[in-house]
């Protein structure tokens, strides 16, 4: 007969104790393969235990295959392969800690984010400008009112209503009409592009626009795409060039390209939507996405009219986030997909769970639907022309006026700011980083203003610390 | 000179009718290519506007590249090209409603989903088990007193309070010890996959389980991968298949097979990481995908070892979500890489941004680290061993005691009942529809007892109406 000795007084209760103690025996090899082991009610007696706790050790021992039973004969020892690299059971260890040693591995990632006084770099959002009190309120009011809501499943592609908001949005706001069943809700690039390379399929040859949006150009290729990176002049990509590499979809910035600035005119749209109609001459059908990622930005004139818009054969793919708008940590994106794709999205693709929880989904929907993300809009629309007038008015009263070229500051939350300096572009990013500033250059002596993440107040002293970094 | 009548009424301002009037005769050719505009100030006092107005008009038609201009010179008029199919503006239409007409598409998705009394095939998560209150007063305390954190962008991988609070979580609960910054947050299987396939390679050959969990071979083969089905035996999936069919990685859901419900006994796991193991005959390094999706509802006994803690050569990739535990509409899941893989992920993918919002991250982390996750889990399994046992007590004491045989009914939100029946299954599934009832069958005669989803006050009448449509 089996003897262990059990301690009552121990944290570990009786049956898990005989559980690990019988199941090292086992793999120990001192219980013999296909031996029988002693009745419950046996065993139970011979270490005067419950027969109950006996059974829960069987149980437990069985369910994971250390013991097999047979009908009316009872449980019998399992042979137990030998484990690779030691005869110890992996079980019972403490889990290993290879995982847990940081510096055997080299790869921590909670190292401290630098904190910089102000980044020109960062699409972040300034936290003074995210509405907490607004969004509090209506993130309560969901919780209490729509709980059986928040625990139905969404649908792949978001639920109605957000899409509704998001429509209405549009319509209003951006003179773009969509029906809410032609929207895909994600949570970002990282969500939407997927199924876009998987709806069109993988053997498409992509264009992005060069300079552009590097993440675009990483995502594809990080999934397996072949892409090309097409040149732009001044009016945006060139369409030539699209014929002449043979390109099948192209992601474009027409409403403002991203990092330059640049407005695409009508003219050059018109080429484009004539590129992606000529169906003549090649076998894949083409398409343009549209990127209108800051379009509610533009802070002077009229809003640019999209292209989704303007497009009349279901060639465009429209795109847009409420990283820039709201915040960039609330990741909630989506796309506009023309009838045919939708279609088979429907079809193909709507296994997928929507991305984004329900929770912030019908919280952000009810912001906009009641009216608070437009006034939001025009708070943050005041607040980033406040940024913009004080950076340009420092920048052209300060000791930068003659050593700058400004370009492209009507619209969108960047500009470009081109610096005639004798320093080269490395030894002044260096210098701003050690005065906590954070700069980046996108061509030669062309740096990136960025203003989203920089408090207004933090600007003049930025704008005139670089210019003394400059002149020393 | 222009001349054109505007209305100071119209609710659209004098620079925005100024600017259409223009626009459409320089689309319409009433103005031609290259002819030079009127000065500002001249066409002003034409239209006796104010200058400011004009230049407004200017700089619109400017910028979306109607006209452009010529310094010390002025205003030409652009040669716009042809607009593909209509010589019409497109832009100062009403946008086309094509997107709009529902009935055309054919494709809505808004119709109500069927309400039903039970599901029994929802993995959906019953509103009266979520923790509302006390995850809305975590919420209300991250806005208030977490505000600059809400605007930081997350790490890729998700924020370190979160991937700690699960690493805490895994070494208290599952025993397994696993280091934060190994940990790669995500939304879901969909956005975890994806990052997996990026980073072991497209060219390699998957194995998922048969029968299985259906949507990670859809989303294998969507992702343009290549994947066998693996046949399972009463143990699990079967190694000498995974041999024979030269798999390279495989997903296998050890603790709790879906949908049989089989835990792996310990012989299956050492053959599985044998076969991982094995590096002598193939190129490629094998790996085994751990889907541990629902192991915190092992209603009997001790949780089962997992095959990660088991794991001594950086074998094993570990998969888990909230979704079971939580809410299947709080959209987090996360998987823990061993550490070669996760040096490369930090170098090859860390570009994208995490899928999750910091607000739920946050909310989630400290719901998780002040221990309200253990106290919900509680709660949560007690719950399900209410509404398993009202089930195993309805079935065996009514007229379905013999007629059905159920199966491994231990662990796990679900279980598989086989029925002894004369009516076709899908006659079976047609009547419960009927009664609002949803069942499936996962093979013939066996069909998926997902209790999940259901109230407990249910369980009874459902299980009842579904006897009676079997006799009937």
């Amino acid at each position: 007969m089996l003897s262990y000795s059990l301690s009552e007084k121990s944290k570990t209760p009786l049956y898990e104790q005989l559980y690990q103690l019988i199941r090292d025996d086992i793999l120990e090899k001192r219980l013999e393969a296909d031996s029988i082991l002693p009745s419950k009610r046996s065993l139970a007696e011979h270490l005067s235990i419950s027969v109950m706790t006996v059974e829960n050790t069987y149980n437990q021992l069985l369910s994971e295959g250390y013991i097999y039973s047979k009908p009316r004969r009872g449980y019998f020892v399992s042979e137990v392969i030998e484990y690779p690299g030691t005869k110890q059971s992996m079980c019972i260890q403490p889990a290993k800690d290879t995982h847990k040693k940081k510096t055997e591995t080299g790869i921590s990632n909670e190292k401290m984010p630098a904190v910089y006084y102000a980044d020109f770099t960062s699409n972040a959002t300034d936290p003074a400008s995210f509405p907490f009190a607004t969004w509090a309120k209506i993130h309560r009011q969901i919780l209490s009112e729509e709980q059986s809501k928040l625990m139905n499943n969404s649908p792949s592609n978001g639920i109605y209503e957000l899409r509704e908001a998001i429509s209405d949005y549009l319509k209003a706001f951006r003179g773009i009409h969509v029906n809410p069943d032609n929207i895909i809700v994600g949570a970002g690039t990282e969500t939407i592009y997927p199924l876009l390379i998987q709806l069109l399929g993988y053997d498409k040859l992509y264009g992005t626009e060069d300079p552009g949006y590097e993440k675009i150009y990483k995502t594809l290729i990080s999934n397996g795409i072949k892409v090309e990176k097409i040149p732009i002049d001044e009016q945006g990509i060139i369409p030539s060039k699209l014929e002449e590499k043979g390109i099948d979809i192209v992601h474009i910035t027409p409403s403002h390209h991203f990092p330059t600035g640049i407005t695409m005119p009508v003219n050059r749209r018109y080429q484009l939507l004539n590129w992606a109609y000529d169906n003549d001459k090649h076998s894949n059908v083409r398409y343009i996405i549209e990127d209108d990622y800051d379009s509610e930005f533009r802070l002077t004139g009229l809003p640019i009219p999209s292209l989704l818009s303007t497009d009349k054969n279901e060639r465009v793919i429209y795109m847009n986030t409420f990283s820039k708008s709201l915040a960039s940590t609330i990741r909630i994106s989506y796309m506009v997909l023309p009838n045919h794709l939708m279609k088979e999205y429907y079809e193909r693709l709507s296994f997928y769970s929507c991305p984004v929880s329900t929770f912030e989904q019908l919280t952000l929907a009810r912001f906009i639907s009641e009216g608070y993300y437009e006034k939001h809009i025009n708070r943050m629309r005041t607040s980033s022309k406040k940024k913009r007038d004080i950076l340009l008015k420092t920048i052209k009263s300060g000791p930068l006026a003659d050593l700058s070229e400004i370009r492209e500051e009507q619209s969108g939350l960047h500009f470009l700011i081109k610096l005639n300096i004798s320093k080269s572009d490395e030894e002044l990013i260096q210098l701003c980083e050690e005065k906590r500033i954070k700069i980046a250059a996108v061509s030669p002596h062309s740096f990136m203003v960025n203003y989203s993440s920089i408090p207004l107040e933090r600007i003049e002293k930025a704008v005139n610390t670089i210019a003394s970094l400059i002149e020393d």
